[in-house]
């Protein structure tokens, strides 16, 4: 069966998150499911680079599933997208792609940006996507607390306990802070996280933000491979998963 | 009566628009009136520098309104934000102003973003933010065309029926269009616009970017002073209000 890669975008606040659930409500996953069976007929599971938790929002995410035969890319987007409305779920680009490509386990790159408002007054144009600190942070000494975490680390403090990844062992390649207007930017890179480690990462960032916590405190907290050393998770709609990266780029236009 | 300039933030989405009309639904003015009410317990009419329609958003729009007393402006600010709760309008910031600042009178300068999608796939994240245009529109091209309409002109071919100014005549100080990824943003700025100025101009440049007029084309539409000589009038929700200039800047911290 034709293999095709999906760049997917949503908005992540309707939704239960990426991963169907027998009764749990609407998923991302279950929704594009369900327009690919109506496109072609038949049921087709689809795969996705990451499954983000519900609230949490993607620009670039990455899926794949096998049509029960061939159809131009292009016609798939544009059929996707077609019975994917009213839903804030988009098909940004298709391309057809060998059987050995897995959006998951082909991937070896994946970028997230969490945004944070630091004013007084709550956010209403980008209501549901930045968390609203109503407090300063100092992103520059975030900046140079959140080089303490690059590199190759054991991130037990940052894991979900319902975390499902062999090892804690990842290997965080950016870890960026930006001041952009009244909002903090954060940029997370590496070839793959645990379970709610960017939010975690995030959460103890901003204690150090606030002049809670020190560098080496974030260090230290890193260090004791102990959840409960490490600050609280970040609110999942801060949270977009911005793109993933595979061996070879792929071929579509938008 | 105490005087307080407020700089505003909404979704414009939901409302008919700016302005408060009788039995028309919510409006930006009205909600705003209605919290100031809540708050000072007397009806207070509030004045904005540039009134907004139906689906156009605001990240600076000012108005501003007297108080029955003297409240600190952090207090008048954190109050109206409680009371407009949880309408999509924030009052980022409030500062106290002599009786002769007139938010709309004093102003000087007005500046605007238009913001157009111009990919096949319809937006998700950016809903309700961009006109969606499905083709490829061609930057540079608009970009040479907009300098076209920059300086003092007779604007009839750009101003809806309904404009209530004085004069056609306007001074247009600035329209870049610029490429940002996968939108082309807008940026125009002048004293005032006319009304469905910016719309206006957006729906003949986005003929210039499909390349179905040139810049010679723009010109004749803009001299022949004939609103029927330009283009269509560009959907509402691509646009935001994002700043007013008084020859005083605002001391307000946010």
């Amino acid at each position: 069966m034709p293999r095709y890669r999906l760049l997917i975008e949503y908005d992540g606040t309707p939704f239960i998150g990426w991963q169907r659930q027998k009764n749990q409500g609407s998923s991302v996953q279950g929704m594009i499911e369900e327009a690919a069976a109506r496109f072609c007929g038949v049921a087709v599971p689809l795969f996705a680079a990451g499954r983000t938790d519900a609230g949490v929002h993607a620009s670039g995410q990455v899926g794949h599933l096998n049509l029960p035969r061939d159809f131009p890319a292009d016609r798939v987007r544009d059929a996707l997208n077609f019975y994917l409305k009213p839903q804030p779920i988009t098909i940004v680009a298709a391309e057809a792609v060998g059987d050995e490509f897995h959006a998951r386990f082909s991937a070896i790159g994946r970028a997230y940006l969490y945004r944070i408002l630091t004013r007084r007054a709550p956010p209403s144009l980008n209501r549901n996507r930045v968390w609203w600190v109503p407090t300063r942070l100092d992103a520059a000494r975030m900046a140079e607390a959140a080089t303490r975490l690059l590199g190759r680390h054991d991130f037990t403090s940052f894991r979900a306990a319902s975390c499902q990844a062999k090892s804690p062992i990842k290997t965080l390649d950016r870890l960026d802070v930006i001041q952009v207007g009244a909002e903090i930017h954060i940029i997370a890179e590496a070839r793959s996280f645990l379970h709610h480690q960017v939010r975690n990462m995030v959460g103890s960032l901003k204690l150090v933000g606030e002049g809670k916590w020190s560098a080496d405190d974030l260090a230290n907290a890193l260090a004791a491979c102990d959840r409960g050393k490490a600050g609280p998770t970040a609110p999942a709609p801060g949270l977009t998963l911005t793109g993933v990266v595979y061996p070879e780029p792929p071929g579509w236009g938008m």
